[in-house]
């Protein structure tokens, strides 16, 4: 046993290593060391697998909750599960993709995250990333234009056509996150009519540039609201804000036969019987799942990759609203204060360039011991991406007007 | 006023009257005038409608329900949902039918129901009835029929079509009901692999006559019998017992991604979130809320059409196992009792053909004023098809042993 561990450091000792950024104590976000960097070992494809050097990830709700569910005290973990990078190994038994391509992909849930300079996947779960794409935009789009698929192919079981949903309407509950902004893309393009929810000035802007019909504001009664457009009723909901709170709405607001497809968790137990009058469905949709019980793994890289040719024609486009360069603690907690704080339109990235840049077409940073620090960057560095972005760089957590949203 | 009524009393006197049974008071069903029997005015078909000469009809678990939910003290309500019978008259509008054809439908819930001579029904809704059934086989037949497609189809998103669910397992919970009777043989039909819930031995054996692959019995732990199958998790899941009770079963067995389909009230709230992780989908099948929403009534017409088919290819059975003759107080009274009494095997089915015979050709028997009647026909007439049902005419209410299944 000791023999093994000692053969085990001096191996360790010559494997390369990779700067990565991720908590080992479950502090809150607004702490300078909610986020530390560190030097880790750096992963091995096995034989379906790639390794992938990371160009950029982005931040979604779900990171934000496992962050907040991190109880393994001691233990460093990395999130991320956002990704565009470009392949720099591949495993014997890989034959989609070679050294050079550029992917995207959503990862795993429980597996090491993408706030890294190299990350390992199944390749069945990647595609080539748009043409059409730079990193940035890429990179906020796998798992929401995943999800946003799951809801209208295994929620409302539609086809990813052009107008295969023409003449049917769709409510979609908290339009201007990330999920909301690309599925009112998608739905625009099945030919659906498009109601969504938002609730400022620049969140009802943002999900009208994303193809809304209709705007309605939470604020507001939103049955009386849907029902002055000429829908008292709709064939499709989509909950991407809170199942708990919208299930009311939701009941009265589904026609008979409709279906229902929500990504957000329920804080208490509904009356689920109340749909059934109406003959209606509810479906969860959860894309991660697919990781977790390790299946469907292909399906992920397939959608990824028939959506990358709808970006590539210009149907879809990119969701990014905010960057942040370079992979540090600080870039990585400021997005997941953006994020945490319920108010983030479109989705926030992390641009890793400068850290690439900086190690030499790509290689990692440094291949000694570990490192930590805190806030290596500063607020400098943000970029807002099309004037969509909100002008702060400050935690937006305190924020009590908007409902929880994951 | 006074002149209409005069005017409509007249009028009335001269319309053709018709026998019918129903209820005036909500009273317990082991009551001896838990039904009465009245002469009614014979209803006309309006521009789309056919009326319908009722040579049988059946009775199913919601037509008990809708007697217990009964509250218009003093108005005769008649019940029946499930239906063959000979044309009689045609609306102007209707060209699918001529007098004379044999139709077999599930009418409405809020509308005079086939407990009577006559029924007017919208054509869309009804079709030729399948050639190789007898009456009383094919009476026993719409609602179930139209209930398993909606499953497999609404709730599962199968095609009927041959091995279309092939490689795919089903639980279904109370497969010897009336339901889950022709649910099994369309399930094999669909070639997925059926484990069916059955707690007596005639239920057990029933159910495997319908085509069954597997029976377990719901006295013992069923998670783990299941397991034992080679199932511990299956694709989708029937639930025709009780949606509130088989929740946690539900969870643990369902795969990720699979789909559930129940047609039982909750009988309290349920935790809709556990089945999240598995990104699982809930559909609720009501096949009455297209009569109740007046939408999408051809369906019924449509999949009672191909499914004639099927019956006439042998490739479906009849699941009737019971039979009552004569439209009476104590014959509908009857057949309500067995399906109250939760051990119902299949379907129970009053025959109209003695009154149709006493009235030569099908003509009301009486025309005359209101009468009434308890109890005109006695234990006497029950017949038992193929051998399965049980060898009882009295109540069985008081079956503690089986759970609620309506």
């Amino acid at each position: 046993m000791a023999f093994k561990t000692v053969i085990g450091s001096i191996a360790d000792h010559f494997r390369p290593k990779m700067d990565a950024v991720g908590v080992t104590h479950n502090g809150p976000l607004t702490a300078d060391d909610a986020f530390i960097e560190r030097s880790v070992n750096q992963p091995q494809p096995r034989e379906n697998e790639i390794l992938v050097q990371v160009l950029a990830s982005s931040v979604n709700p779900v990171d934000v909750k496992m962050r907040s569910g991190y109880q393994d005290k001691g233990v460093f973990r990395i999130f991320g599960l956002d990704v565009v990078g470009r392949v720099a190994a591949v495993g014997k038994d890989v034959s989609r993709f070679a050294v050079g391509d550029r992917v995207y992909y959503a990862g795993k849930q429980h597996h090491d995250g993408a706030d890294a300079a190299y990350q390992v996947i199944p390749a069945e779960m990647a595609a080539k990333a748009p043409e059409n794409l730079d990193d940035v935009s890429a990179a906020a789009m796998p798992l929401t234009t995943i999800t946003a698929y799951d809801i209208l192919v295994h929620g409302f079981h539609l086809p990813i056509a052009k107008d295969a949903g023409k003449g049917k309407s769709v409510l979609i509950i908290n339009g201007a996150g990330g999920v909301g902004s690309i599925l009112i893309q998608l739905a625009k393009y099945l030919g659906l009519t498009v109601i969504a929810t938002a609730g400022r000035a620049d969140s009802q802007e943002w999900v009208k540039k994303m193809g809304a019909d209709h705007v309605v504001d939470y604020h507001r009664g939103l049955v009386r609201q849907i029902a002055d457009l000429g829908y008292p009723e709709v064939d499709y909901i989509a909950n991407l804000q809170d199942t708990t709170g919208y299930w009311d709405l939701m009941v009265k607001t589904i026609r008979p036969y409709g279906e229902i497809a929500s990504i957000v968790d329920t804080t208490m137990p509904v009356d689920l019987g109340e749909l059934k009058s109406k003959s209606a469905s509810f479906s969860w949709i959860f894309m991660l799942a697919r990781g977790n019980f390790n299946v469907y793994l292909s399906e992920q890289g397939q959608i990824l990759e028939d959506m990358a040719t709808l970006f590539d024609e210009g149907i879809l486009h990119s969701t990014v609203t905010k960057v942040y360069h370079g992979l540090t603690a600080y870039s990585i907690r400021s997005a997941f204060q953006d994020v945490a704080g319920h108010r983030a339109i479109g989705k926030v990235v992390v641009d890793f360039a400068p850290n690439i840049k900086a190690s030499e077409g790509g290689m990692p940073l440094e291949d000694g011991s570990d490192k930590e620090s805190t806030f290596s960057d500063g607020p400098d560095n943000i970029q807002e991406k099309d004037g969509q972005a909100e002008k702060t760089g400050k935690s937006e957590l305190n924020d009590e007007d908007a409902p929880t949203h994951y």
